[in-house]
C-alpha cells in the first residue's frame, strides 16, 4: 500500500466527520469491532480473522467523546509521520500526542494503555498495518542466509554477515525493505537465538541453501511480516522450529494463523503455509533422547495444552495426536535438549532428516 | 587470550589434581571466592573487582564431591568446544553434560542452576571470560555507524546496514570480531532499541560521525565486551544514554564499573571511561518538558535510589546531586519523553548539545 493511499484513507476518515459537522449532524466514526465476538477462524484461508461487525464512536456522547478526540489526535500524528517520512515507536507516539487540553487539567492521554488501543482502532478503521502508519514495535530477531536484501537503500548481502547477522527491523514494508538476489529454497524459523547461533556457526543455511531467522522467543511483528512477504513474494516454504511445549506450539500458531487479539492483522501477517518441524512430543522416543533431558509439565502447561487442543486450528488428527502425546508423556522438551546427542546433532541430523523425510505437521 | 592459553589452563587445572592422586593425596581444586565478601570497589581503576580470597573444593568431602566432579565435567566439555572450534550456549552446555551416572539414579546436574555457577567457577578459576571458553549468552543489541567490522571472516560495512543494523553476537573476542577501517570519533550507547531506531533513521551516526549501539535494555555481555574493546583498542569515548530512573542509572553503572555478581569480569568487561549524557533529573526543567510526561517514582524506585546513593561508585558530589534531585522531584523520565518536544528533538538538539557542551556525568 502506498504512502498516498494511507494518507487518503486518513483524510477520508476526517472528511466524513467534517461533512457531518457541516450538515449539523452529530459527528461519528464507524470502526470494526475488535473484540472476541467479532473474531472467527476462516477454514478456507486457515487464518484467524476479524468479522464485519462495526462499532460507532459518537462525539456527543459523554462516554465516547474522549476516545473520539483521541482517535483523530492519533490519526493526525500518523498523517504527519507519513508526510515527513519518519517512523517512531508506539511509546514515542504516546509522548508526542500527550498534552494537557487548554486551561483544563485534562490530559489527552493519561498513559500508554489509552493510546495503544486507539492505534489498533485506527489500523482496523482504515485497514492499514501499524507499520504503514509509520509506527514500529520492538526490534528483535536476526537473519542470515542465501539472499540479498535492500534496506533503506543499502544493499545487504546476508551471506556475509558473520556470526551476528542482520538485525531484523520492525518495519519491513516494501518501501523500506526490498528482496534482491535469492538462491534460498526455504526459510528456517528458529524460536531461540542460541540455537540460531549454533546453526549459523555450522553454516546450516549454506549447506542446505536457506534463510535462517530467529525471533528471540515469540516472533515479533517485523519478523512475522518479513516471513509473510518472503513466502508470498518469493514463494519460499517455511519450517518452524520451536520448543516442544504449549508456548512453542503457540509461537508456531501465531506465525501460521495469526492471533486472536490482533485478528485484523492476519491477512497481512499470517503465513498459512508454515510447517512445524519440531520438536515433536514423539521425538524423545524417536531419537532416544535420555529421559533426564525432559522437563515435567507444570499445571500451567497442562491447562494451556487443554486450551490449545480446543482451538479450531489444532483440530487435525495429527495435531490432536501430537498434543495428547505431550499430555500423556507429562513432559516437555527444549530445543537444546537435542545437544544431549552431540553439539551439532541439530544441524547435521535432526533438521535435515525431518525436512528430507517431510516429517512435519501443518 | 589465545586458544592455546585457555586449553593449557584447563589442562593445568587437571594436572594438579592428577599429581595429587598419584601422590595419594586428597584431590582438591582451589578457586577464587565469588561471594560479596570477596568483592571490592577499586578506586584506582574505578571498577568493581574480585579480591584474592580462595575456596578449596575437595573430592573426599561429602558436601563437595559432586561440585568437584561437576567442575571437571564442565572444564572437559569446554576443552572439547575449544578443540573443535565450536561455540554453544550455557543452556546447551547444561544439556550436553547432563547424564545419569553409571547404574545409579544420580544426575550429573539436576538443572541449569547447578551448571551455571560451575561455569562461573571455572571462569574465575582459570581467569578466562566464558566467551573464551566458547560459551555464549543471549544475542541482543545492534550496531550501525562509521566502522567496518570483520565477523568470522566476513567484512561488514556498518555504514550500509539500513534500518536494521548488525545484530551484535554474544562472542566478540578478537579471533571472531576484528575492527577494520573506523572513522567514528565516539560511541553512543542507547538503552532502548526504539530510540536507536529513531537516531539511525535520522542518520545521527553519519552526521556526528559515531557508532550507534543499543542493548535492548541492560547491555548484554556481547555488547559490553564489544564496547570495552572499541574503547580500548580504538581509543573511542563512549556516551551512555538511558532512562532517568534508577534502572537506567544501573545500566550505566554496569557498563562503567561492572556488576557485583560478576565482579571477576570487570577487568575485561568494564568501561571506566563511560560518560553518562542523560537523561538527567535536571532535564525536565532545563528543556521545559511538560510535567505530564514525567512518571511518579514507585516505592521500589525510591528504595533503589537509596541503594544507589550508597554505592561507593556514586559518591561523587555531582552524582549525589543528580540522584537526590530525582528523589526530591519524585518523578522519573523515559527517553521517549523527549518526543514531547518533537520527533527529532533527541537527534537534532538534545544529544548534540549535551556532547558539545560536555554536559555529562562520570
Amino acid at each position: 500500500m502506498s504512502k498516498i493511499d494511507i494518507n487518503t484513507k486518513i483524510k477520508n476518515l476526517a472528511k466524513e466527520v467534517v461533512s457531518e459537522i457541516e450538515a449539523s449532524k452529530s459527528p461519528k466514526v464507524k470502526l470494526p469491532l475488535r473484540g472476541l465476538s467479532n473474531v472467527f477462524f476462516d477454514e478456507k484461508t486457515q487464518t484467524i480473522n476479524l468479522g464485519d461487525k462495526l462499532q460507532t464512536r459518537t462525539f456527543f456522547n459523554v462516554g465516547q467523546a474522549k476516545k473520539f478526540m483521541q482517535t483523530f489526535l492519533i490519526a493526525s500524528a500518523c498523517k504527519e509521520l507519513i508526510a515527513t517520512g519518519k517512523t517512531t515507536s508506539i511509546r514515542d507516539l504516546y509522548y508526542m500526542t500527550k498534552h494537557t487540553i487548554g486551561e483544563t487539567k485534562e490530559n489527552t492521554f493519561d498513559d500508554q494503555t489509552e493510546s495503544d488501543p486507539i492505534i489498533e482502532d485506527l489500523e482496523v478503521g482504515i485497514d492499514a498495518l501499524r507499520e504503514e502508519l509509520h509506527l514500529f514495535a520492538s526490534n528483535r530477531g536476526a537473519l542470515v542466509g542465501n539472499i540479498t536484501i535492500e534496506d533503506s537503500g543499502d544493499t545487504i548481502d546476508c551471506r556475509k554477515l558473520g556470526s551476528g547477522g542482520w538485525s531484523i527491523p520492525s518495519i519491513v514494508e516494501d518501501h523500506i525493505i526490498k528482496f534482491k538476489k535469492c538462491e534460498a529454497k526455504f526459510i528456517l524459523f528458529v524460536e531461540k537465538d542460541a540455537v540460531w547461533r549454533r546453526l549459523n556457526e555450522d553454516k546450516f543455511w549454506k549447506k542446505y541453501n536457506c534463510i535462517l531467522i530467529h525471533g528471540q522467543g515469540m516472533a515479533p511483528r517485523g519478523v512475522r511480516r518479513l516471513v509473510r512477504r518472503l513466502t508470498e513474494e518469493l514463494k519460499l516454504p517455511i519450517y518452524v522450529f520451536v520448543d516442544n511445549d504449549p508456548w512453542g506450539l503457540y509461537i508456531y500458531s501465531v506465525i501460521k494463523q495469526g492471533s486472536i487479539n490482533l485478528a485484523y492483522e492476519s491477512k497481512r501477517m499470517a503465513v498459512p503455509t508454515a510447517k512445524f518441524i519440531g520438536l515433536s512430543s514423539f521425538d524423545q522416543e524417536k531419537y532416544k533422547l535420555p529421559k533426564n533431558v525432559t522437563i515435567k509439565l507444570s499445571d500451567v502447561d497442562k491447562k494451556r495444552i487443554k486450551e490449545i487442543l480446543a482451538y479450531p486450528w489444532f483440530q487435525k488428527k495429527t495435531w490432536q495426536q501430537e498434543l495428547k502425546h505431550m499430555e500423556k508423556q507429562g513432559v516437555k522438551l527444549e530445543l537444546e535438549a537435542l545437544s544431549a546427542k552431540g553439539i551439532s546433532f541439530v544441524s547435521e541430523k535432526y533438521i535435515p532428516e525431518k525436512i528430507k523425510k517431510k516429517e512435519w505437521l501443518e
